[in-house]
């Protein structure tokens, strides 16, 4: 079959597919303001300069007793210093208290230090005598106490485009009176399977079966930054499926279809679609299997991403083109993002098909000791067992043909769940 | 001040303090029936046994003909085999159809090939002459056609219980036709802030301050499968504790409460909440810093943990004690199940207070060529600059009081937005 595909398809490189995409397309990350509250795992799209000080003054790390370091040089248990209260300041309300040589002032933790203090006491560590405290050994200047700026100064950069916001990121934000910021919009990604038996109904009925790949894409839409609007299946007729494509770029920025993109009569979507007069074609076919029957074309500058029906090749068009170009939509880095694990290989691994391709295969990994041990899990690529046998994927480079037992390999993860799957599973 | 601190505190390692949590507790993973379209992120309680054969039947893999391998074996372009065109089969509807010697029907991919058929040729590489097709080329038993049960096996165990369910897995089981499934419940976490300052009104109002910690620990609790309730946050009042603590336990598993556990007059969480006559102490401190300070009881047979207020030691006390138990109660591994990654530290860390504790530290992850360097981000325990420039920790067994310029450590990623900003940052 080989011959007669290379004649239908034109099979570019990931990179060449990406940077096409990019470069003919209106896209480009999208700026918004929003509040922090509602931020966390959206990308800054600003340098965030602390507006404040943190602390906001000199305050105390503990409740006690704000004092003068000098008064308490020669304190011991012996001979015990004893200071004056003058004060107390029981909230963190603003206040211009001090202290004199001789006097003390009560501070509760976080509460603004008084004028003329240098240190604070932890009240356990003072006794009482009436309007006095006495002290039973020296404290240091700056002891108990952080200085105002000590944590972040007013003015400087703590956090950078590009950042992820992540939850101790909204904390700060919020320490800091900052309500909004702004980020790179979530790309609102459309998914749509394509073809005749495909229903959204779970009960089977008269030979349709519920269309369950899509559902798999949107998870994975949703866990990297995307916004994922399920549409309805559509049947193989060209012009229902040009329709639900226009109608979903109006309200989305990427349309992905599911299936209806090789090269048998029913296969609509390509050759329906990248004949629209307003198509711009990126890619017939990428040089990567499974997936290579993946196909790109730009609708009013938007991307339609025609993504194969057989799981893996779905699976392999999501990680290749559809999460690189979601990352890139954000902000982010497009290339290498996926977390990855060194892995000796388990057993030999023969590649010789599409050997001047990326291929993508799935492999479990199994702790061996300090190591990890990674063994393929193979299956044509209408098969769901490589994927729900396998924590994670390799990429194999072109010309390579066989990896060897033994040799190390980067096995990368494809989501959290992922992450979790293998490091807090009970085996 | 550590001679005082030694004697009211009674400090426990990390694996007691859970293992008393677990044993004395009347918690453990408890097992719901959850529909399959919300069980993404769950913890199988129970191995999933496929209840059908997938696929269904031998399926053909394209759209093409179904022929006897046996009717192709002398089939050139010079000699073309030509085979009577007997049926159609438009829809992966039930059918009976079947194929004699000479003969072919046309099958729609995924559809269950006719009676004798064993290999399809994909219709593109066919000739049709009325009635007839002509074929160019042998073809293999089973080429094109996916037998039945080549995928999954009907009986077959194809996950376990305490697998997590990834968007594959969801793919799975709807396709097997499951649409409820045994999962362990996510916790509920009931999270709250404890501080006469505290207030959850973002404008400053009269020396309150917006309570922002529960904020953050509510983000790590969903990230780990929980499901956070946030309560207001309560005074430093005994009274108001107790009853908001109490009421917090009717609706949730755990109660977190952030501030007022240590040493100081206004320290009231651990001084009131152990007193009740229906309270079972766990840990009054724990041998990890920063964090020390976290204590735990047991009301009613439920946990309360009551982190320290002071922020690096509220996220160590979540890290250590509240995300383990999390995954315990989801039927996970509670040890060592944050991802890591090794790296050279870039610099020489001392590490001598607290030396016979786990230390926590934060350090910021650098990429050096395909290795990692690591640089520990400093600050004392209430300062937050540590955890938003880092983006990762190491965790220092006890007895090191340093780890040298280019030791090789562990760092652990503390979230999937960790995993983000680590490998999709744009720096």
């Amino acid at each position: 079959m080989n011959e007669y595909v290379e004649k239908q398809f034109k099979y570019i490189s990931l990179d060449e597919a990406l940077e096409k995409i990019i470069h003919y397309s209106r896209l480009s990350p999208s700026v918004i303001n929003i509040d922090v509250y509602r931020s966390l795992g959206y990308v800054l799209a600003e340098d965030v300069v602390s507006p404040i000080s943190i602390p906001r003054d000199t305050v105390a790390h503990f409740d006690g007793y704000a004092v003068r370091s000098s008064d308490t040089l020669k304190a011991s248990t012996v001979n015990p210093v004893r200071l004056k209260v003058v004060g107390r300041i029981d909230s963190i309300k603003e206040h211009n208290l001090s202290i004199r040589e001789g006097e003390t002032v009560y501070v509760v933790t976080g509460a603004k230090m008084p004028g003329g203090a240098d240190a604070l006491v932890p009240v356990e560590r003072t006794r009482r005598y009436g309007e006095s405290i006495e002290i039973l050994e020296p404290v240091k200047r700056g002891e108990h106490v952080t200085f105002r700026g000590a944590d972040i100064e007013a003015g400087e950069s703590v956090q950078r485009r590009g950042d992820v916001i992540r939850p101790q990121t909204i904390k700060f934000l919020l320490d800091a009176g900052i309500s909004r910021i702004k980020v790179y919009a979530k790309p609102r990604i459309a998914i749509i399977g394509v073809g005749d038996e495909l229903t959204i109904r779970r009960e089977e009925v008269d030979g349709k079966k519920l269309e369950t790949s899509s559902t798999m894409i949107h998870y994975y839409v949703n866990e990297f930054g995307g916004i994922p609007t399920r549409v309805n299946p559509v049947p193989d007729n060209p012009n229902q499926i040009i329709q639900v494509v226009k109608n979903s770029l109006r309200q989305n920025d990427v349309c992905v279809t599911i299936g209806g993109v090789s090269l048998g009569p029913r296969d609509l979507c390509w050759t329906t679609l990248s004949k629209l007069p307003e198509s711009i074609p990126i890619a017939r076919g990428l040089r990567v299997q499974p997936g290579r029957a993946t196909s790109i074309i730009l609708l009013n500058g938007k991307p339609v991403i025609m993504l194969p029906g057989h799981i893996q090749s779905t699976i392999s068009g999501a990680i290749n083109i559809l999460i690189p170009l979601l990352l890139y939509m954000q902000g982010l880095q497009s290339r290498d993002f996926f977390p990855k694990i060194s892995a000796e290989m388990d057993e030999d691994l023969i590649v010789k098909e599409y050997s001047s391709f990326t291929r993508i295969r799935f492999v479990k990994l199994f702790k061996d000791g300090d190591r990890y041990r990674a063994r393929a899990i193979l299956g044509d690529s209408s098969m769901i067992r490589p994927l729900i046998l396998s924590n994670g994927f390799i990429k194999i480079p072109e010309k390579v043909e066989k990896i060897n037992r033994g040799s190390i390999v980067e096995v990368y993860l494809l989501s959290w769940l992922d992450v979790m799957h293998l490091f807090s599973n009970i085996r």
